[in-house]
Parts: C-alpha cells; structure tokens; sequence
C-alpha cells in the first residue's frame, strides 16, 4: 500500500476499505507517513466527503491511537454532553453536576478556549486552585465517589486527533463533517461513556453558520455514534446571541453558580435543563424526556445540584469559599459601560464579535499559548427584543488593563444592532435528532 | 497573510490574486511554508481548478524561481517542442537537429525517463560520452554556433517546480490541468524562447487517457503560453500504440538516426515532419505550414538534418562513430521472439505494458534513482492492422539479464491483442490547436 495511491481513490470518489484507512491514520500517528500526504487526504475528504462506514473506520482508528477508558466497573451508564462551542456557553458548569445529582454518572473531558470562543476547562480554573489536570486514575476514584469528574484532555486521549486537528488548522480542511465528526467521537469516547448528547450550535456565532450545517452535523454525530455502540441524542441550538449574560471566564462561573443555586438567566436554565433531560433519559434514570426536565428543575431548585459541584471542587483541589460565597471572587479592577447610541428594540447581538471582544480583554486566546485573564469579560445589559432607550446602558465591560478597552469596546458597540420593531425571537431550541 | 486562508479562499472556489500565489509559491521554494500547507492547496487546485490568470501567476512565479535564460542575442526566432511523453517517443532526435537544418534555432532541455515512459536524456546517452550535463553559457555557445543544444535541465531551471512536482507525485495531485501547464510553461519558458509547439498525447499508453482530457490540456498549454507572451501550437496525437517500432534507449537512437537519413517507420517521419512544419512556421523561416512539411522533408533526406545531428554529437563530447557506423552501438546479448498465439490482424497494442515491459527490462526507471541500461528494449514486428498468421514474431525482445525476461515477455504477449477483423486506424494526427 502506497498513501498517494489511497489518498487519489479518496480524491477520484472512491470508497476506502478499514485497512487502508487504518494504513494511513496508524502510520501518520507514528510518523511513518508525513504530514503532507495527511494534509492532501484531508482535503481530498473536504471534496469527497465520507461515507459512514469510512468515518467509523477513522473515528475507530482515532479514538485507538490513545487511551480509552473503561468504567464498566463504576454502577449506571455513564453519559456525557459535547457542545460544538459558542459564545458565553458555560453549560457543562451547571449541567454536569446537575445531572449526577440527578443519579447519572458524568464523566466529562473538556478543553481550552480558542478564538472567540471560551472553554470550559479555563472557566473551572476561574475557582483558586482548581485542578483540570488529573490522572485517569484519580479521574476514575472520583467518578465512584460523586458520580462526576471535569478534567482537561490529557495526552493519552487520541493522540492522532490532537495531531491532524492541528494540521486540518493550518491546511484550510476544519468544515468537513466528518473530520469533525471523527474528531468529536474518537476524543469523547474515549472517556468511557455510554450515551453522549450533542449541543450544535446554529448561528452567527457558532462553527455551523446555518441551520441546514448544523442538521448535517447533528445527524452525523447521531448515526456514527450509533454505529459505534453508543446511545446518541443532538439537540441543535441557536446561537444568533450570546448564550446567558455573561462572557468571560469568572464572570460566566458566577452565572453558573447561580443556576446552581435555582436561579440564573432564563436561556441558560432552559438549556440546561433541556439537555440534561436527555442524559437522564440516556442514563435510564427517567422513563421520558418530560420527567428528565422535572427531575433537572427539581436538582437546580432544591440544592442538590449546588452541593455535588461543591463536593467536585473540593475533590479538585478548589477553593470552596468562593463557590461559597461569590462575592470573595477576585473581579477586575476596572468597568466601562457601553451606552444604546439611540432609541428601539434590540435587533441582534453579533455573538462573534462579542466573543472577540472578550478575547481582546483578555478573557480568551488569540493563540494556544496565550496567557488568559480570568477576571476580565463582558456583561449584557440588553439582549434581542430587549427594549432600550437612548443612553441606556447595553453592556458592562469588565477589564484590567486599559489598552484593551478601546478595541473592545468598538466591537460591543458594533455588535448591538438596534430598530424601531420588535424583532421575531428565535426558539433557543431549534430541533433534536435521536439515534 | 496567511497560508491557511489563501487554501480556504481556493478551497470555497475563490479567484487568488498574483500577490496571493506569489506569496505562496514564492514561500514554499524559500522554505518557509512548509509541504503540507502546499499539498493541500494543490489539492483543492485539483477540484477547483484556476482560472487563466491565476495560472499565468503561478507560471510566473515558478518560472521566475529559478534563472530564465536570455537568448535575445541569438539571431532570429527560437523554438522548442514539448511532449506529454509517451512510449517509443523519440521525436525529439530527429526534431531538433532537422528544425535546426531548416534554419530555425532549438534550445531543448529535456528530462529523464519514469515509470512506463522514456526520456529524451536517456536515449541521448546511449551514444558514448554524449555529456546532457552542460552549463547554461556552455548551451548558449552551442546554440550560436549550431542552432541546437539538448541538455538536460539544470538546478538553476525552476527550482519551485522540481519541489512542487516531488510532492505533488507522492501526494495525487498530479492530474491537474492548470497544475500539468504550470510545471510545462515553466520550465520551457527558462529555455528562452519565442515559441512552442506542444505535441499533446492521447490514449492508452499518455497521461491524457481521453481525447477529452487531450484537447482540454492542449487548450490550455496553449492559452497560457500566449498569454505569457509566446507563439504556441498544440498538436494532439495518437498514443494508443507504441510509436514506430523502437522502445529502449539504443534501439529509438537507432531509430532516430534511420529518419535522420531519410529513411525510418512512416509514424516516426510523419509526427517529425509534422511538428517540425509548426516550429519552422512558428520560426518565421516558412509562409504557411505546408511549406514547413516540404522543407522538414527536404532536410531529412539531403543529409543535412543528419549532418546537424552529427555536428551536435562532437559538440556535447559523444562518440562520432557510432552515429556514422550505427553497428558498432553496443546491443543486449540475447534475443528472444515473443510469437503470434493466432492468426488475424492486430486490434491493439497496450502501450503502456509495452512501456513497463521495457522498464523491466532495464531500460526504465521505476524510481528516480534506479540505474538503466541503454542497450536493452524491444523492437515491434508488427503493428495494429498488421495481418499476422500464428507463429509469426510479434516482437523481438532484446535483453541482457535472463531474470528480467519471464515478466517482460508475459507483458508483452498481453500487450497485443489479435482479432479476426482489420481494426479501423486511428489518424496519428488528431487535431491542431493554435494560438
């Protein structure tokens, strides 16, 4: 076997076998085949897409180039949530605990923010001393003590994923689906679930621009999750706005806490609600998606939720006093309000520009090796159908460093758009796909 | 700029500026872009295509990578041939000496033979001595003093292109139309000439399987060439069976040197006379194309192309004798005749096993390094809509290592198929596209 002769029956239409994918993806994983003939069978991909048979075959061969963990050992299924990212999304904060306190057990690998979008590893460690990086071992211990567990990818878990998504960023070849749907399975099974709910985002501010990307998308996660054993559900979700009120690393682990505590903004509880019910119906613990919502309200409303995170920080090395007591966070120094430079309803928040936004101060990371401040971020005062006056406040810049601001602050004021009529509101979700 | 987003813009069906893929291409043969961002910007080239100007950009920038020699000193038009190569393609021996005889300057530089293919450079050194490596000043000399100079081509010549065509062949982006010009008009631009005649391929044993395929890249060798400022023709022509009777590197010189007395297979004389009627009307020495044929003829049978051939021979330091006393070429010890399974007339000769039997035979190379030995190929008895009764030779196969036979034979009994009906016969010609 020879890879330019696989990667022109990819490029000419035709159907790889398991072993030819295996050839190429094993053999990039050791450096025996070099990057650019990778590079050229990706984009091949991106023209030629993949059939379902063939992304398994990959998902397979990626998922097996690392660590896969097996919890057969711990009771109850384990079901964890993937989100395709979006702006101001802090969902996992409250769901994960939500959800094993609501008796299924989750097991949850997260990453980093990039671009203008946040991750949710960098918003635990807006909590002093939280530890995302654990072994699998202790990863494990602590999924039996608590049910639930939120640490960072570590560099066993698919190896041959964190190498080709570095080289699909640089070639021009990250809009295939499947590529990423490849990328997303083979990272999150190997944690060792049994069902996974997927969040796609549709919207200005989400990877998937269109409502019709985002089905596709969905529908493939759906059917090659299936495929490989797994219980699978996508909700898809708008993300024309920010999600919440607020972006930004502590600013988005308050809204959290305050979910957590039975209150928060009505999108955020909606969506965790709404995705938790189907990990409840996944996990076996509800007979119906109706009763998983009962159940998720019941855990936000009555504490239990709220104390399994606090029982996760401090099984991870986090400070419990300003979970505690939030106002002990440390929030920055500085505060700019963006001001409505005329009269109407709110039209549209452009979620990307916000997102940059918040980079820009800092929040976020322009490049991997970026140092974030977790302090900095935004707050929204107005969101789409709001009504405003002129000079009223639309949002509240929270910085520490005044050669930030002014960029900033140029993105917020143009990402509010504001006219005489009341817009059409989006549903927040959009529509469900089950395996 | 970055590279990512210039393979995005080509990926999604962009038009790339002139700064765009100078900034790529000029980058990849400096070294900073590296291989797999170039793999997969071919790549998407390959589905996307590239517009005339974009090619011409391309063409400019590999064409200028390297140095561009200026033969605006020389009196009158200079003029070159290129082909598509195919198997028993030895036009250019008798070409550029005759074209040169009828009063047109030749500046060829050549490649090597791969794979099923010859090169011009090989059968060139099946003379003794005969040096192809010569310096740029050494070929303008020889061109003052003579009007032909075959050499091969330099390090100097194009350097982006040698690195791109390395990696396109090992990562399936060669089949590109704008890519396939890009690499031709680049390296035959550096020769210094006015003006080109293409001699395009077609059928089973070309690059170009299809007449399609065939007119569409003549089309656009063409286009580009006059847009970069050159007078060019693109002649299509037959290659569903071998051309003439020759294949080997001794055996095609031997064959050259027969049409350079004015004797030689009609098919060899016909394209010879053929292409050098278009570079003699494209070298301003005749009116129209007809006379081009009656003066190509004239000097192929006074002796004065072959007088050319002879003066080019001491020029480039080979052995006089062997083009005088043809005999004294070295040949391959031992013959063997492949004969006729049945009788009727021949439908098909596969040129390309024709071509990989010769290959086996040593007179090819598989790979870029592997050493060739001139003496050894196979000489035709019989041609399509040849009548053939069982047991007569179909050819004779000249070899030197007994190892080597099994294979080339069984190749070559596969190669001719024999049927009961006269075949119809291809025209050699198939179309003439000018500029």
């Amino acid at each position: 076997m020879r890879p330019q002769d696989i990667i022109k029956k990819k490029r000419d239409g035709g159907t790889l076998t398991p072993d030819e994918i295996q050839f190429l993806i094993n053999g990039y994983t050791a450096g025996r085949i070099p990057d650019y003939q990778i590079a050229a069978f990706t984009m091949a991909i991106f023209f030629q897409g993949a059939t379902r048979e063939e992304t398994v075959a990959l998902t397979e061969c990626m998922l097996h180039s690392g660590t896969v963990v097996d919890l057969s050992g711990l009771p109850g299924k384990k079901v964890d949530k993937h989100s395709t990212g979006g702006v101001g999304d802090k969902i996992s904060l409250p769901l994960a605990p939500a959800v094993a306190a609501a008796g299924v057990c989750v097991p949850m690998l997260s990453g980093r923010g990039l671009g203008h979008t946040g991750g949710t590893l960098d918003k635990l460690e807006a909590i002093p001393g939280f530890q995302v990086n654990i072994s699998l071992d202790r990863y494990g211990e602590i999924l039996q003590q608590i049910g639930v567990c939120m640490i960072g990818q570590t560099s066993d878990i698919a190896p041959a994923d964190k190498k080709m998504y570095a080289l699909r960023d640089v070639t021009a070849t990250v809009e295939s689906i499947p590529l990423i749907t490849a990328s997303i399975l083979s990272k999150k099974l190997a944690e060792g679930i049994d069902g996974l709910v997927f969040d796609v985002k549709s919207g200005s501010g989400a990877f998937m621009k269109t409502s019709d990307d985002a089905a596709r998308l969905a529908q493939n996660l759906v059917e090659i999750g299936t495929m490989m054993g797994k219980e699978t559900v996508a909700v898809i979700t708008d993300m024309d706005q920010p999600l919440g009120l607020c972006i930004g690393n502590t600013l988005e682990m308050l809204e959290s806490l305050d979910v957590l505590r039975g209150g928060g903004p009505e999108d955020v509880v909606q969506l965790t609600v709404e995705l938790g019910a189907y990990m409840l119906k996944l996990g076996d613990v509800v007979e119906n998606v109706d009763l998983g919502r009962q159940r998720m309200r019941q855990v936000l409303s009555d504490g239990s939720a709220f104390e399994k995170f606090l029982q996760l920080v401090k099984l991870q090395d986090g400070d419990p006093d300003v979970v505690l007591h939030p106002e002990n966070f440390r929030r920055a120094t500085h505060q700019h309000t963006v001001l409505a430079p005329g009269s109407g309803y709110v039209q549209t928040i452009n979620s990307e520009g916000v997102g940059v936004a918040s980079m820009l101060l800092g929040a976020g990371r322009e490049r991997v090796d970026t140092a974030i401040d977790h302090a900095v971020g935004i707050v929204l005062k107005k969101k789409v159908g709001d009504m405003v006056a002129k000079g009223e406040p639309l949002c509240v810049i929270e910085y520490n460093d005044d050669t930030r601001l002014h960029d900033a602050s140029g993105m917020m004021e143009r990402a509010y758009t504001i006219g005489e009529s009341s817009p059409e509101k989006h549903p927040l979700i959009m529509q469900v796909i089950t395996g």
